[in-house]
């Protein structure tokens, strides 16, 4: 997905919160606005936006610059969601398609996302989450679960775009799920390599206990989204050879949404940018599969 | 008011939607961003918000040189506004103060911005006011009507500083209750001299039929506030001889809150900024007399 004007007042505010909890000063904040508005004019919208707002992180990263400031926001995330994990489960356990219940949690775990608005209540919004999954099957708008199965089936090696630090809980249910019912699947479930944002790090996967289910590999970059160029080469190959990929969160989506690979954006639309590009609504839950550059996936 | 860097974000999102209601090309809305984005590193944030967002607007006037891109909007907030007179009239007949409903009824006048909100349904909005007037009061949290009214009463000269177009008629209603109870004194309606957003100018306050109850002037700028540095010789003489200023909207908030001047702020508050700000919340009622570098007003 190309960025779109309407996204940089959004990377501002971004950097603002950003340059807040690394704990910048007021004369570190102002800089950081400074470095990024001298960047604007020189960038292309034809960048994803997680590519643009990678620019933004990486001026952070100079103020803190071994800092991970938002260690203690993942570990709460991944304690306050291995806390719903029995809960999760027996949800799936008492549901007619085990496999799209945990679809439909591991994207609304999608709502665990400080980039979008920091001083989200991780703690309520996830019980809400729990609470009312009969209206997130109502506020679905793109919904590609016939493809879903469809590719599940056909597929050896499926690799697993992680996105936040909790979130992995989720995607745990919806992996150990996927290897109940087809336990031959070789799954590779990735994180990033280095901190960004609250995004979920191999220790991360290792805290929620996703180390256990399946193989956990790290994508080799700390781009807020998937930016295959900067990834490693040994990500690339899984990544190439992947003949299914499941891609958590918009910034996967924005990063990958141009690619001709069968991967399914599993997601919840966080910003009027994304709403407008996939016809849904804000707060919507999406399973996209993108047909136009894929084809059907038949039986 | 200083600037915040919380408004910064806020100031691309107006020059992103100014360049839009210009009719900018894509590629002379990337132009304005960049521009604005090349100004930031140069702007000191003790400047008030209507000083740096003057420079966005500036760069919209490039595109769009003689333009007037809010006429439209302007005319047809006075039409909508006009067609209220009548109720606005009534409310005040039917009410025990004249005097505070007048007032409260050009606070809520003050909801018509197009500078905050560009999308907003004028028409909707207006009806809601008349409707929900008892909600307005309660909604008060910071109202010096005291203040007010011992000033109202001692005052010789009163300048009225405009904000929005239709929001004018609103204004015409508190004046001329004003004259009613003190026809002796000497009101100055001020607008702006040049078109800033929506923001009222002479052919406005025609229109509203303002200039027929008292004397209207321009205030020499095309700020989207009021810049005393840039008002005419004119407009400041009366400024400085005023012996109450009572002043409409945020914009003028923002550009004289620090000034040692009887003035009484009126208006809504929009912004997360100015409710940080004034310690009050968004969608606030406000009537702001700035006790800390006045002083009480006796009787």
């Amino acid at each position: 997905m190309k960025t779109y004007l309407d996204c940089i007042p959004c990377f501002f505010r971004q950097a603002l919160e950003g340059a807040r909890i690394v704990r910048a000063s007021p004369k570190q904040q102002k800089q950081i606005i400074d470095g990024f508005a001298r960047k604007i004019p020189k960038i292309s919208l034809q960048s994803s936006p997680p590519e643009i707002a990678r620019l933004g992180y990486a001026l952070l990263k100079k103020i803190s610059p071994n800092g991970d400031p938002y260690k203690d926001i993942r570990q709460k995330s991944n304690r306050i969601a291995l806390r719903l994990l029995g809960r999760l489960k027996n949800k799936v356990n008492h549901s007619k398609d085990r496999i799209l219940t945990a679809l439909e949690l591991a994207i609304a775990g999608n709502i665990i996302d400080f980039g979008v608005k920091n001083n989200l209540n991780v703690k309520a919004e996830l019980k809400k989450i729990l609470a009312k999954e009969s209206k997130v099957i109502h506020k679905k708008s793109i919904f590609h679960y016939l493809e879903f199965k469809r590719a599940l089936k056909k597929a050896r090696k499926i690799l697993y775009l992680a996105d936040n630090a909790g979130e992995v809980v989720f995607d745990r249910v919806l992996v150990e799920e996927i290897k109940r019912a087809y336990p031959e699947k070789d799954i590779y479930y990735s994180v990033k390599s280095k901190p960004i944002i609250n995004d979920a790090l191999l220790e991360d996967a290792r805290e929620c206990g996703i180390h256990a289910v399946t193989q956990v590999i790290s994508n080799g970059t700390d781009a807020p989204g998937t930016l295959l160029d900067l990834c490693s080469k040994e990500f690339r190959k899984i990544y190439k050879s992947a003949d299914m990929i499941i891609s958590k969160g918009q910034g996967n989506f924005e990063s990958l949404s141009q690619e001709a690979r069968p991967i399914f954006f599993l997601f919840m639309v966080k910003c009027p940018v994304v709403a407008r590009e996939t016809g849904c609504k804000m707060g919507d839950t999406v399973l996209f599969y993108n047909l136009k550059k894929n084809g059907s996936i038949q039986n």
